[in-house]
């Protein structure tokens, strides 16, 4: 029985997903991308998890797609067109189911994370990388434009050097990468699963309404007009203040007892 | 007869407002939002002034909204639905009216700003900050995500920066703030008065007209596709230019003459 | 007969335009602008051109529209509203062939880039500037606020950076342009040409259709909501894998070999 690809482990409320072709270095294969969709839809019903973490077995985060499966593609009749349209669709449901999860996705960064790879990085909701982590869209040097990942790079790095990145081809590293805002944090390598960890138990601390509450409007309201995004986000802080525990939280607050948390 | 909560100075062309509740940590209560509103309304149909600094009375900037109000709503039949409808909208009102006053505003920030505090600093045009001031949005520690501060803070700084600091709740520095790019400035505490007001002072220098045609169309352009935002800004200059006293500022200038500022 | 105002010099498939009126700190006049058009017209239809690289004579960049033409518009019955009009519809129209020329476009910066100069900077795909240069939206210093300017400034860089300098016509060095994202390289001035040259050579070493797609596709994309910019990015993909080259690159990636270069 061949070993799956995509490993799942909760602790407590936090669920880590784990990219398991290290020897592939975790291509993003038609597999592997079902094997994310599945995990995604799986995790967007579930009321136990409160925080993502996804991370990838081996020496590297991921390099992207798998380029042999392209080339095989290219047998079919019409050389590949519709196979390749199929590929990017699922990718990029795939990498827009992240920010539709309700719960934060943290990315867990080692090694390279190279074009679709740097995609997925870049559709999480936050990530921490190890020191020595680099980050391509290098598509360009082996004549295929990273067009479908500058669609997440450019949406979190300032243009231009978005823009330097996918033409040159050249990687970065981390610190770089904290600098552009890829990347939230910089640990040690041997600090990567501690660090990540802590924060996503920081997060999962919280009370799960309220951050479910703020993560959707976050993504609603991207990009919208000044008033339209004021009216959804308003909306979502009486949606979040009628909530039952909320009024005993800010109590206990006013009162400088702890707050309690969600059972 | 109460202490005002929102004081008005004005020095020459330059008016100061304060926020001046200090043992409320400067809470951006309906009176506190009330009086925003009326000040921001007198100082739009207020010609003499070409810049507006905010700045707020002890030892924090603001913490946010009045927590002990919003406890209070909760009595109303409906528990507080309409009542924290109604906040929402007045604050966002509120917000709104800083980018469509015809004066920049410069936040003087010292301490904490924190939740619709640090929602204030966003929604202003620029902000400088003493060297200890503290920056978050953390209702997600007592249950409440910062959803409308959230608004302006996601239109000032990179998406994945702001998201960790709405779903950690953790405060940043003023130096990560000018880095991220929520302030402008940061200068020693005891310096703070001074070079805000030497900001405001560089900028009460130049052309009133050419400064209220520049901040309106700055505003009214974000976000327009590109040839929209041409348009809009090109009819901008040409109304600059044919303002009777920029032709003799230009001449001004090439005749190696100072420049005259407005009577 | 007059020396030219805009020089062009291809090297290979690096075309090199130099502003060439430095007596003038080549200010964009509209014989400047008419030149600039034609020139991007002309490379538009260069199959030859991989990479542009826009640089200027003398110890400026540019330091913006040119005054005295303006002033002596102002003689036309109308007091000069149209020709102004008519001027900065065409300077729009220069700026926004760059995004729209299917090679990209490198800035090559000392000295001053001001006014128009520093928005054709922010124009350009990226820029290297050399370590002295320094920027700026200055025109509010004569009563004109940079509006047009603006629309590539705020583009480029974080708003209320942007905002900053546009009231305050003060300039930012060259680090500074680079912390903001305006440049995304800063070189010792006696290192300006040679490193320019490097990263255009390098761009030019790419497949050239990959990376026209791929530059139509950045421009295309921005702005756009995340499921059009991936429908639009999809199609950029299958149409670079279908291209009759890519398939024998990515062989050759995956047999390495090294890659083939266009002829």
């Amino acid at each position: 029985m061949p070993q799956d690809i995509l490993l799942r482990a909760d602790e407590g409320a936090i669920a880590t997903l784990t990219l398991n072709a290290p020897e592939r270095l975790n291509a993003l294969s038609l597999a592997m991308l079902d094997a994310l969709a599945r995990a995604f839809a799986d995790l967007a019903a579930d009321p136990a998890i409160r925080v993502v973490v996804l991370r990838a077995a081996g020496r590297a985060f991921s390099a992207g797609h798998d380029l042999r499966e392209i080339q095989a593609a290219r047998a079919a009749p019409d050389g590949g067109a519709a196979g390749f349209a199929r590929l990017f669709d699922r990718c990029a449901a795939v990498m827009q189911a992240i920010p539709a999860l309700p719960q934060p996705v943290i990315a867990e960064v080692q090694g390279v994370a190279t074009a679709a790879g740097c995609q997925l990085v870049a559709s999480c909701d936050m990530a921490v990388a190890a020191d020595g982590a680099r980050f391509g869209v290098n598509g360009v040097n082996i004549g295929l434009f990273c067009a479908t990942p500058m669609v997440a790079l450019t949406r979190a790095i300032a243009p231009r050097a978005a823009f330097e990145m996918l033409v040159t081809g050249e990687m970065i590293d981390a610190a770089r990468a904290r600098e552009l805002g890829l990347v939230n944090r910089v640990v040690p390598a041997d600090r990567l699963r501690a660090e990540t960890r802590a924060l996503a138990a920081t997060i999962a601390a919280k009370r799960m309404a309220a951050v479910r509450i703020g993560k959707e409007a976050f993504h609603a309201q991207a990009g919208l007009p000044l008033a339209e995004a004021y009216r959804l986000a308003g909306a979502a802080m009486v949606t979040n203040l009628m909530r039952p525990e909320t009024a005993g939280d800010i109590d206990a607050f006013l009162d400088r007892r702890p707050a309690r948390q969600d059972p």
